[in-house]
């Protein structure tokens, strides 16, 4: 069993967190922190979990924290991370960072859109966590920068097209719509009920952080320098995110071929289900659980091939693909602690 | 491993015993049904549930089912079952009915605000399926006639207090607020999205067909008479019933009195939380879940005792507590395959 | 035409507030006031009434605004509300005060649940404004304390009743549901859409202050002492209050009495609708309305009247009552600024 | 006054007509029809209208109606319409259809997405009622084709810019996000209130067929070919459509540059509202409005402009549209009818 912590469990993501590490098969949650409910049980912040989880909220203690576990999940915002990061690094844990802060190769391009950066040399080490993608250096890595919501919601139906040569890779605009959980449990007005409900709203068009992030991650993989147009969307719901993808085509292309690439690219791996002909995703079908969904449709008249995914911006959009990772990093099956059979409603 | 079928296999209680039973430690479901479905992959009905079984709907057939199953869930509208479920009995099969056909120890009852019962001499044996009060016969039953999601959110948090001398039984009101699932999966129009959403009405008041459920059940424990006045509400949410209980109290009470009388009637009852003090239920700590949360208050200017529940009307409403009783008839642990910890939002 | 104020114009009543003013055919919204937004447009608070008005909100002057305005309608928190009331009065302007402040008629009442009231005296003039009860008083009066939401939907289809013989006054339990606008549109964790959405609980059961605002009313307009057993609720929709009333039956009683007698108390009052036969209350009936719909159901086997009140808690439970007040202290008709037709969803 | 009919009437976009129409200074609502209601009163099918009319609906009768209106609102599924439409126009009745059957001016495009057409004479005067666009056809025209919901919400941000050279018409993406309203009132499982509840999903991706009307009307303003590539996904709310529109430009082009030219064209047209600098359109702001909200970012990495709409569906998408186009024809204020303040939540 490996020993786990949770740096900031309060938040929607580390909630999320405790309650995938509660019963996960290989790891026991060991400690967890919060500045907000310190010596609070968690299950008195969270009663969903009375009964569950005898915890209570810690205040942050490096040394403790090492004492006690052996893997660190890091859920703070942006700048709190990289203040506490290295310090578990240098002790030599395993650390999963779900802050921006270890995201990017390219420390001039975080502090363009975040703030200086204050322990760049973990960059060049540090792992991006996008499982499916990066899974042969996860597997080494100590430090996993894990990706943002969206840009999983982005890059895991984008990937595996950015090297064929039939795509224009200048012209990509990636449309999100996101449940109203993505913007944490920090309170303010934006996302009091009645200010969200029955509303519907695009913000921070094209300048929003984690477009940088998907540039990024696009040009590393693809060899060339890709910048893509997103927008995020908010949605009066608490889970899920639904990407749609606009994608030049430089000819005609067939369904079969961008299903068979498709395919190929995730063969065995479990967390990603490609819709069959005709079927797109729905956030209801990814619900609670670490799938991303993929269908397309390929609009001829226009030439253009329109992807969508459906991922729970919690589970693989965050907590999820951590724990994931985890299993990667430490060489238990993918899926363990992460099977639990969805939801049909 | 007890295998297992699901007659009715794709209304929101069938499709939620096909998710619990999926990973059932103990179970294997091996055959399921569905008349509009047949033929059809459950995971093509149910998109979420892809990648998780390859069982398609089959067409009803006692002697196919009975062949391939040792216990028999039939998720079907209440005379549609009592057609069926004697054929299983008699060649032997445990049958958990979550119909009303089997609810009722007074066939006169039944046919009072149902219709005429064809199998009559079945309700002798029947046992009334709610998991922590009829534990002892449940365990010897080969017939279940699961609870009414209404009548499960009334009856836990009231026959711990209905033999007391304090309680006055003819002064109790439940006033329950249903999520829309209870309505089940037919389509019509007063659960279309549009007729729901922002809306909020009483429906069937001290009419509904599960008010002479709770009555017979609270007269048999109690030994009295008892009837109730019962009022459904219909509350734009996918999942959930929250109940509230106006109980009549003859004398002054204490609220350690009541904890007490709470903790000792659920001592080791895996299923069912006593609020602490102070704090009340919330449909949300439930969801997705097994449990019966109940808390209390009592209201000393108008000597009246408020109990609340909150339960997932699919689960402890309806398919969980139907696998739990599955899990005691069988000498399972009670909590197989309901174990799974809750979602903090 | 009438020049208006709006004290607080910021908070869900006071914007509902000003959206009912601006179209009102007698009245002309002169100045609104915001401690938060001072300065700013009230288009940039609220920008669905971009193009409605070019109003901003201005710091708070009790000299300026009584210059600037016949009627003030103070939308504040209470003890707020009390500290500026009396300045108005003393000038002589109508004030329609939506906090508590001015509801009671017994001070210790007050204080008990409140706190240390600094403007006793005016609670003798001050008028109790439930249009449709007090409709006389209201008339000659220049100090209106306008009802609570929770008694609005409470005493309206209460009071025709409490003097008939056959009701029990000691045996009345009003079970509330709110949506969440009720809660106001002040910043905080248990109103933020995920604690919200897909949840609902009781709160502050029979012990929320609007129970004794309540018990005051029926008492003096009974003429007995009563007490009722309160509950409320929050549900995840943005407006609306279902309100499910229980009352003691003395004696069987017809369906035709209730309904007469509710018929003839309201006749000529064009905002109560009483149901039909069969027919019960629904929010979504009186979405962004005035209008109270009352329907009821007797219960035989538990000698129960069942009454159900529908109404928007930010119009008739709020702003839209202190327009009919005005209405009726300023002599126009009743229904002048309130007449919309309703939205069929 | 105007008399005017809505066959049709008890669909939501017929419900919307009745109660713009009842309230409208210039119309009197003298008949209405709906095959499914025949003789129901409106306000039993529609209990929030109790009190605002005495109307029952008709079964259709050409000559009744003919007899009764001077202007017919046809609110009918399409080829519905096409069948009854010209024996009013042959009486010189104005007529206003909400359906698809007179939108097209190609009849060969209208058949290849729809069905035959049986009236194709009447395409060639009916005029597309796109009220800012169209105005001055409108004034003369005796049949409008109202237009479809998305078209209206990506049209209006759209066709100012189509004819300035910086615009690359080969490049255009709609990607809207629509209420369920605007599945209208049939009931479907699709529809049902847990299928839509906290789900979303993209639909009839680049095959809606509202695509080729859009593609019809830009070409034509446009005066060259333009085929978009058009999304529409469903959202858990009632009303609302957000459109995000995707345009590549060929050159740099300034914010001003775009605002000036939204103002100019909308100048004097008292339902488009262009946002402010950094602000964005979100549906709460129009709902229950005849509003169309538009805003717009340049996205200067990747060199396009993404215009953001928001409309009421039901308002600016159908009925308020319709009631537009009819105060256009008849001379009456272009807001009579329309103008009521807008909720502010």
């Amino acid at each position: 069993m490996v020993r786990a912590a949770v740096i900031g469990a309060t938040g929607y993501a580390g909630a999320e967190l405790v309650r995938i590490l509660l019963s996960h098969p290989y790891a026991e949650l060991a400690v967890i922190t919060s500045r907000k409910y310190e010596g609070i049980a968690f299950s008195d912040v969270y009663p969903a979990m009375a009964g569950m989880t005898d915890l209570r909220c810690e205040r942050f203690s490096e040394a403790a924290i090492a004492e006690a576990a052996d893997v660190v999940f890091t859920a703070l915002p942006h700048r709190a991370s990289m203040s506490i990061v290295p310090g578990f690094v240098n002790r030599g844990k395993k650390v999963i960072d779900l802050s921006a802060d270890f995201r990017f190769k390219d420390a001039s391009l975080y502090e363009a859109w975040y703030e200086t950066h204050q322990a760049k040399d973990l960059l060049r080490t540090a792992v991006y966590g996008l499982s499916e993608v990066y899974y042969n250096d996860i597997k080494c890595a100590s430090l996993i920068g894990n990706p943002g919501c969206y840009p999983t919601s982005v890059l895991l139906p984008l990937l595996p097209l950015v090297k064929v040569p039939f795509v224009d890779l200048h012209d990509i605009i990636a449309d999100s719509k996101s449940a109203t959980s993505g913007a944490g449990r920090s309170v303010n007005l934006a996302t009091q009920f009645c200010e969200v409900n029955e509303g519907l709203k695009a913000y921070k068009v094209a300048e929003h952080r984690h477009n940088p992030e998907m540039d990024e991650v696009l040009s590393r993989f693809s060899g060339s320098s890709v910048h893509i147009t997103f927008t995020p969307h908010l949605v009066p719901m608490t889970r899920g995110i639904l990407t749609t993808i606009y994608v030049g085509l430089k000819e005609a292309v067939s369904s079969e071929d961008i299903a068979s690439r498709l395919d190929l690219f995730y063969r065995n791996k479990p967390f990603v289900r490609i819709c069959g002909p005709g079927k797109l995703p729905n956030t209801m079908h990814v619900k609670g659980t670490n799938y991303c969904d993929i269908g397309f449709k390929i609009a001829n008249h226009t030439r253009r091939l329109i992807l969508v995914s459906a991922i729970d911006n919690l589970v693989k959009g965050a907590a999820g693909q951590a724990v994931q990772n985890m299993n990667i990093m430490f060489g238990f099956p993918e899926t363990a602690g992460l099977d639990q059979v969805p939801f049909p409603i």
